[in-house]
């Protein structure tokens, strides 16, 4: 277990940054190459984390045997491809979320873990944050009593600009994939798959990606989500899980680490501020290191199961809202 | 102008209370009549409120001559007969929320307030709050730029109970009509009427009233509204209008007289806290006596075009959720 894990980064855009910053607050995890389709980006990421090798193809990064794990922060709909060629090549793999574009290919990818004997885990990092434990024990333990509701929102404010990839479709461009699966996430996590779904979208004009998507989610036990995201307003982004005793209020943003207020129906409530450490994603690559030291092929938190029926509703919510993703439906 | 109106009051619930007590803050208005089904409880009401007036029957108040205008404050179910009998009475109406239980109900209102020369509006009192003025200016103002999403809740918790209103169909039970009209009306209000709608509900059990309601709102504009609301859990009550260039966040119970916050997406902020005299159902019923000294059948701020538009919306959302109220569908 003491074992220092050599990483791999595929993309070096704000995403992977912001991963190699979380991986200097573990002792065992040492970044060992960077790749970038421009090797000039590799090279001056790899001079700002001190990192050995840098490559100009994620080909390169691919066949070094020295990588234990390469954690792929390539755009959406990369994710899959890169994927596959890590595990083809028999290298553990931590994909940034989305997993992919659609079930299809996360099928794909997951089968090619299976086929390779090779450890694959989703980059759902709010999976692993201390307020996120805090929250499922708090209503584990009755706390809120029975929930009835759930809303959570993801807006963020990027300014119309056709070369960016949130309003480009071809790279799984919009609000669903990019936050609103944070929202979607963390109702999967707490209620489970619903059993109906309702959803609507705003289409840009130009691009026709979704700048804003609101989602409803009914599940068999009454329970009601409401959700929404959007790339073009600034929401509070907070989510509230609603019992018949109280209510969870997890402060903006949910999906960071973040603190709580457990609100009783009495209008008394209770600050609840869970320590942590690094930025948070630091949670979800310890997690994978764990996983890899105990030869997991996939992590009991963020398993191959979660991340198919995460996508699955993606899918259904697309088809609601008829958003598309070309090249990928 | 300096007419005193004579109000009549139709029932003597929790609401009847509460606007009795608005009433005290206006010099002009006067409580000259009321009348429950319940002799008894019409007398009760008189003496807490220093009413000439009681009577056992609704019809009883409905041939006072010396009424200038009567307060139907009976479950929804009845909100159509009893304004049906005041108006062919000559008698002007002020009706409270829900206005009827269906756009059938609501139509004929209408016309029999047309027919009859009479004037008739909905209590829809949130309309004549001062903090809703303010929040309409900052979005006429542009404080927020161009409105993209609106959220907004309502939820109380009612023990269970079969003989609650709440829980009886037959009486417009369940949360749309209760509690869920509020979040309705203020996206009315705000974003005028959807493209498009989706709902879906929880049904009670025992008596299938809708005990939480999920809502989606989907505007030509590309606005999207998301809403819900409950009567078997207490949310957060609070409604938030999302820009371009910022929000603002209508304070905990944002249906009631309350505050508001000015957020801009610098994420500095402005706290506003706009003057308000009585519990706010005054408000009203000073439009109301204004409307009357100056001879009008509607008001221009709750005009009947606007309530059979929110009428239709509660349909709408009804159909889509399989609610059904017995007797009136």
């Amino acid at each position: 277990m003491k074992k220092e894990f050599n990483w791999g980064i595929i993309g070096t855009g704000g995403i992977a940054h912001k991963f190699a910053d979380a991986l200097q607050v573990l002792p065992n995890a040492k970044i060992y190459a960077v790749a970038s389709r421009s090797l000039q980006k590799a090279q001056s990421f790899a001079c700002e984390f001190n990192v050995p090798h840098a490559y100009g193809s994620y080909e390169e990064l691919a066949v070094n045997k020295e990588l234990d794990i390469v954690y792929v922060a390539t755009p959406h709909n990369l994710h899959c491809e890169n994927t596959l060629m890590c595990l083809e090549h028999k290298i553990p793999v931590l994909c940034e979320k989305p997993f992919a574009i659609n079930s299809a290919e996360v099928d794909r990818m997951i089968k090619t873990a299976g086929a390779n004997n090779v450890f694959l885990m989703e980059a759902m990092w709010t999976r692993f944050l201390p307020h996120i434990a805090v929250t499922i024990d708090l209503i584990r333990e009755g706390r809120i009593g029975a929930v009835k509701l759930l809303r959570a929102d993801f807006g963020i404010q990027i300014l119309w600009d056709p070369k960016h990839r949130v309003f480009d479709p071809g790279l799984g461009g919009g609000s669903l994939l990019d936050v609103g699966i944070y929202p979607v996430f963390l109702s999967l996590l707490l209620l489970g798959m619903p059993e109906k779904i309702e959803a609507m979208a705003t289409l840009g004009k130009t691009t026709n990606v979704d700048e804003s998507c609101g989602i409803l989610f009914h599940y068999q036990d009454g329970q009601i989500a409401s959700l929404f995201s959007s790339v073009v307003a600034k929401t509070g982004v907070e989510a509230e899980i609603i019992g018949e005793h109280g209510r969870i209020l997890i402060h903006k943003d949910f999906l960071l680490p973040t603190t709580l207020t457990l609100i009783h129906n009495d209008d008394t409530s209770e600050e609840i501020e869970p320590e942590f450490i690094g930025n948070g994603m630091n949670y979800e690559a310890a997690e994978v290191m764990n996983c890899l030291a105990e030869g997991k092929m996939e992590s009991d938190l963020m398993s191959h199961d979660m991340s198919r029926k995460l996508i699955s509703l993606l899918d259904r919510i697309r088809k609601k809202c008829g958003i598309v993703y070309p090249d990928h439906d």
